[in-house]
């Protein structure tokens, strides 16, 4: 019995809730979980997350697909059907900060972050160490701001990733970058966006005495940090931390951001919307 | 168009999300969200709450209610169809501690709270003013341990409540009562439950040293403060927190946890189940 | 035996703690708590509170003020000593949204914010009853963008309230009113700063679809909302959250953010410092 | 420039601050911060953390040590005077979970946690790689409930550790090897204490539907999961989370108490009183 999830969306009207249940109800699926959103009668746009057990389901068989495409036709709706068995590859670039890098591999071999690590490209041939700990294949590729080397990383990840982790990497990937690569990178910010965006957020924070520190995981997308949020963790500071402090605190909010980002993303949680996510 | 919402609970089995979903799709309903929810399979319960826009609906017309009341049968299920636009009657009870009370009425006056309020119950006459600057009904009736003039009280809330809260009533409500009233008790305990039963918890908690401080909305069962947990707040205290500092910084708690809960509940969003609660 | 604290900054140097504190001992008063901080070795700037018990202390009696401002002056340090006895004058201002003004007068009326409320300014006569409920002077005075009739309250509050809280006060007040009346004022700001200045915070997270929301209490400079920053509450939203719903649950954040800034003010723990605040 | 910190406790009178103070002064010290605690007057407690700058301190030069034991017997004080440059050494026992190991481990390398880790104890031969991954010495005891092998452990510990953690160790200390070891014992509890003391706090929790779930760090007693509680972390839980989603949400916890504990241990910050800590 496997489980799977579909993830749809569409304009809101009447009837879609019985209308995909009703096929999965037909072929003897058996829902395990299933959630609905609709947004505000402006916007009138309906999200929908169902997981569900199905004794068979192949593309040659049963013509379950096939009879959910049409429901799908029927509401105008984007949908997607997801095997829960299958684990998604996910490919991580890294600078010198391996905070996040860490946690994520720690994770990973616990069990918590049920995903492929094909490989880690690493800014900081340091780096290379913790893969290996980790039996990871680790791509030493130092790219800078004015020498990105972008094709050489798109070499490594095309075809072998199924979306791109930034765990805490300073390059910025270019619009030319992420249309050839197109997937889904997800990166993690440290501060609490839209408050601090570029370089040296916790300065910057430091510096506006905010009480209040953050770490924001979201989609990149060609606007610098405003591609839609997916998790942001929040911490008290005070007068008391310092600069180095902020940074310090800071690197415990930023794994933990990105951790609970990547597991909703592999667990097929997150639909994107525009500029915002639906997380189920 | 009028709101309703679905509650539903039964064993888990297939074809429930669209054997429900389907009777409301076929009486030109449209759902506005739905929750389901399935324990392991060891319990194997299925919970749900769909709220839905139907036209016209009554126990006359349509056959929507005896439909749906076919398909509960069909799946042994227990299930309740409320009325949105229908506000539940919230009777209060308190004693000498007014801040959940105050909490509960400012946010009935401001609408986040949308429900009546057909009296107040309290053992101090001290609480008749709050009461009255909101236009709510007192009822002074000075219960004590020995004397806790139960009779009386039922007399004013039975047939005149559809559920009572307990802002701070420092009286223990008998099981002859609980069971003469037949419908939900809310109560406010002063502690992170299943931390610090019964009386003084604060004291208790100071004594023990705890960094962390809580309070509990629970429902009201006869065994003390062991009713099913509906919400439960914390923060964080320090050696620099005396009792009554304690005390003060926990009525913020109590009062944010109550009106959580209160807020669930008439908005039709708990289920309980054995000895715990499902909210949607 | 009265309680005073004294305030106290200046360059970080030698013996500061020791200077002080032989004054207090000297004269005969007891320490109840005392906290000192100091800035980073570049900044160079030391701050320190302390709360002390003096059997008799007055401008007149024994020397103590005198022999505090020597040490001060040996120290090139801005100190001030106040009486814990003697409580603040707080005037409150607000416009149409009051759950801030109910939450401080709540909070006042049950002595967990010990200061006096001499009088509430505001600009709807609908806030009238709640004052009055409370005892508090109202005074209606309908400022707009337009007429903003500061003059007016100045008026009011001259040399009646130690210092302003404004409580969801919609009128911006200009730098000549802050500089004629001369004394703190405290704004709560309906977002987390520096996010989403201006009007409509909600609306802007909203569409910024963050996931976690914020209240900001701050004092008020010339500066719109980039006064020293004194509180800040944060709570974790979702794509559940209309616009209205993130108002709703912000408003809890906003009156705990600034009950908690006043109290700190009121209980001399806040030290302005450039455009930060260190808070003992 | 050397950096110490003086904690200290006695019962509370007049002078201590400015005591001890004069004596930094006297010598040439410079307070970099300080903080004090006094109990409520009935206990009548008084608690004091200084960190200062010394030019040189040796018990042979200066008698600065001398003096400061002079104050401290003039008010009955218990003092202590630690060098900050010399890093405490932190022996790590753990059983199979090796997630608060890993990020023992993983901030110590990263500088976050300033200690020597002389040596990992584990009951699992599985922990040996970690260990190793970063240059720790192993050593594997399969102790067991019949067979604590406490002597062997004691031969390890004994002479090579300033104090011990036990992260996530599940065999139970001993009173006569905590009285043989005569030093500092950290634990990690898995659960919001005092609630769900022993064994299965997560099944304990999910029983009883509670909202939030915690972690405790506490000094280890002879009475078990009862000394005295050093951090508390906890976390929203709901309905939907399954044993293993608590145990797996609660590792985060467990983890983040746990560093957090050790953090305020080897910066000085922790006075045991009774069964309680003052954090400084």
């Amino acid at each position: 019995m496997k489980t799977h999830v579909l993830l749809w969306q569409c304009r809101d009207q009447k009837g879609i809730v019985a209308g995909v249940t009703e096929v999965i109800a037909r072929h003897g699926g058996n829902i395990v979980t299933a959630d609905q959103h609709s947004t505000d009668p402006d916007a009138g746009l309906f999200f929908m997350r169902v997981e569900f057990n199905l004794d068979e389901m192949s593309p040659e068989s049963g013509g379950f697909i096939e009879d959910m495409q049409a429901v799908a036709a029927r509401f105008g709706a984007r949908q997607s059907i997801c095997d829960k068995d299958v684990k998604l590859r996910m490919g991580i670039l890294v600078s010198r900060h391996d905070h996040c890098l860490a946690e994520l591999l720690y994770l990973w071999r616990s069990g918590d972050i049920g995903a492929q690590i094909p490989f880690v490209i690493g800014t900081c041939d340091g780096n290379r160490q913790l893969a290996a700990q980790y039996g990871v294949p680790f791509h030493y590729i130092p790219a800078t701001r004015e020498d990105p080397r972008e094709s050489e990383i798109l070499g490594i990840v095309s075809g072998k990733a199924d979306f791109l982790v930034l765990a805490r990497y300073m390059r910025i990937l270019s619009g030319d970058f992420l249309r050839a690569f197109g997937k889904d990178v997800i990166n993690i910010h440290h501060s609490f966006l839209p408050s601090f965006k570029g370089a040296h957020p916790y300065r910057q924070a430091f510096d506006q005495g905010v009480k209040v520190i953050g770490a924001t995981a979201h989609f990149v997308t060609e606007a610098l940090d405003e591609g839609p949020i997916i998790t942001q963790m929040v911490e008290s500071v005070s007068h008391r931390d310092t600069v180095d402090g902020l940074i310090r605190r800071g690197r415990n909010l930023e794994k933990r951001a990105l951790a609970a980002a990547v597991a909703g993303y592999i667990d097929y949680r997150i639909i994107v919307a525009g500029n915002k996510t639906v997380i189920f």
